[in-house]
């Protein structure tokens, strides 16, 4: 185990903490590039409460409306101009992980020269991580994303249909205010697909990292039974905020750092999710709901013990032996079980794809990512065809 | 669930990474104040890699040696008068917890002004903290502590034999360079001492902090369960670097804020067990192995269920209903009996303790931290009287 971790962000965490957003964002700034999505924020208020926050300290508010799930470059480099010309010094995300991916990376722009899309890779060569920021406070709306607390964004270049992803020491938040009480009206799919999204956050690492974090490995199945537990309360009564406050919890943890440390997996399902989501808009939860147990199939045959070791102390199901393929192939269908007991889908066929476009999904996510020979990062590294089977898996 | 938090320590971890010390330092300044304990870094040639490095990337050393276990005030003071007279900006500390700590304070006498035991509670009205200290280098030697990625100090006024501690932003180390190397040359029975430690910086939040934590009790299992798996492995082979590793790593999360956050409990075995080890210089862990289970069988009468759920999550043994006091009580046996069999003594006779001052330790503890009823905070609060009671259970 060897490794250098930082993740310097403060988090202000609570029912009500929304009021405190002006005193966090003021020792940073005192002109705010204000990013929002597709307008529930103005519908329920909270944009309203965060404006009034703001200005009771001090700190002016220059707005930026309309960032769209999987948030496209265009919509990052019109927020990137705008604060320019505004000439905001702090950027607040007020949203779910689109929202805060897409104003992370605007806080970048302002001061990237060139090409922003050179901060992504996608097969070229001259990739250019940002190296400076304006000062980001986010203030998530959802409890998924793990974003307000981590250091990465994902955007999707609209030109190629390519979603990418960067991660950078200048885009981590100053602060997060996250305030469960602002997911409450989240609706059930939503809730559910956020759930699922903070699942396969550390489902990643823990199939695909390295040998020997075993306190990792209790972190994240820490996260999951914690997940398990609260999430389907919070998806049978939104206004549960005891729940609500749960499952953001586990959503924070779940991607700030704390459960991959050491860990340096790739994000195999990621991968291939992004791929969908980037020609279809589906939510990126559900994609990873219909990805992440047909990845989990595939990947069981290489390596049984370790879905085995997630059966046993996920589910309580007692392996006959290190290796017991079908204990781990029953904590699998659990795994599914669960998923689909909250309501995500898990089939393809559910959010309408069919195997028309199977092979261009794999084609465009080794373009993503890929290793010498061409195969998508992993335990195992998967072949295009490979990927094409496990989606296939899941039609 | 409401609290803020922020730890923005960077660290270095992995075997080999003393190496990488002068680079980490430099970063923060070219004069470094180098911190040591007894002497064992000297000979064990740890102090001159570590110099080696310092000098390479340009940082010159000035040596404050023979810093105790539980480490003095007057020694801070000695520490921190040099550090001004050499005018060094950078602070390093080379050892176990005591070294770390005492460095730490000193980093922030520098710059306060007055009497330093102002920074700690100790019954007086006018506690001061600082709100300034020299940056801190962190190389811890031993796995116990935490302290080298947390704000946290404790330190003995040896003129009133009070232990107490302090817990400021500034004396946040900048970096912790965590080499489970060095470590190797630790004793048995400092090893098994760090491991209790490890374990009961724990076991106070959960046992003391707040309801509604269930995340950060899965985390506080995970340590727990990471501890008893490869802390016999630490103490039965010294150079198994691995088990150092994981022991090691386990005991930077147990005190790094992650398994506490939003738990807001006081440290009752802690502040008994400061008592003990300011009266007697004995190893703190070895005092904690004696005081934490003794607490425990105590403070079980009056929640049974959150030590049947210890016994369930960390022993595997069944409750029979949820405040099942037999499965809590087999839980805390099971629990000494893992200290007894890594070689922790859990009797004060065994260190040497008979019951001339009871009294004295009890009035001591309740000294440092009382409640408005004159009774040590926790679970359940708990009279002088109580706290006799729980150190004559372990005579």
């Amino acid at each position: 185990m060897k490794f250098t971790f930082q993740n310097p962000v403060q988090i202000i965490f609570g029912a009500g903490t929304l009021d405190r957003l002006g005193e966090a964002v003021r020792a940073h700034g005192t002109k705010a590039l204000v990013v929002t999505g597709g307008g529930s924020v103005k519908r329920n208020g909270t944009f309203d409460r965060a404006v009034a926050s703001l200005n009771a300290a001090g700190v002016s508010v220059v707005e930026c409306s309309g960032v769209e799930p999987n948030p496209r470059l265009s919509t990052v480099v019109r927020g990137a101009d705008l604060a320019r010309r505004k000439a905001c010094d702090v950027v607040v995300a007020l949203g779910g992980g689109s929202t805060m991916d897409a104003a992370k990376v605007m806080a970048a722009v302002v001061f990237f020269e060139g090409d922003p899309w050179e901060m992504f890779p996608h097969g070229q060569a001259n990739r250019r991580l940002p190296d400076r920021a304006l000062p980001i406070v986010t203030v998530p709306t959802l409890a998924a994303t793990g974003s307000e607390m981590n250091a990465g964004a994902v955007i999707t270049n609209e030109k190629t249909t390519i979603k990418s992803f960067v991660t950078a020491g200048c885009l981590y938040p100053k602060v997060a205010v996250v305030d469960p009480e602002l997911t409450a009206s989240v609706p059930k799919d939503q809730t559910a697909y956020g759930v699922c999204d903070l699942i396969t956050h550390v489902t990643e690492s823990y199939f695909n990292g390295v040998d020997g974090t075993p306190l990792q490995d209790r972190i994240v199945e820490g996260i999951i039974l914690t997940a398990m537990e609260w999430g389907p309360k919070a998806v049978a009564d939104g206004n549960d905020i005891e729940a609500r406050a749960q499952v953001q919890w586990a959503s924070v943890v779940a991607l700030n750092g704390w459960a991959q440390v050491g860990t340096f997996g790739p994000y195999p399902v990621h991968m291939i999710e992004h791929t969908l989501s980037a020609h279809h808009d589906i939510a990126h939860g559900a994609g990873l709901a219909i990805v992440n147990p047909a990845w989990m199939r595939v990947a069981a045959r290489t390596r049984p013990a370790r879905f085995a070791q997630f059966a046993q102390r996920i589910f309580g199901i007692t392996p006959k032996h290190p290796d017991d393929a079908e204990a781990a192939s029953e904590g699998i269908d659990r795994f599914e079980a669960f998923l689909r007991s909250i309501g995500c889908p898990t089939r393809l066929s559910e959010v309408g794809i069919g195997e028309e476009l199977l092979d261009k999904f794999a084609e465009d996510t080794v373009l993503v990512a890929h290793d010498e020979e061409g195969r998508l990062p992993g335990r195992p590294a998967l072949t295009p065809s490979e990927i094409v089977e496990v989606l296939r898996s899941a039609l």
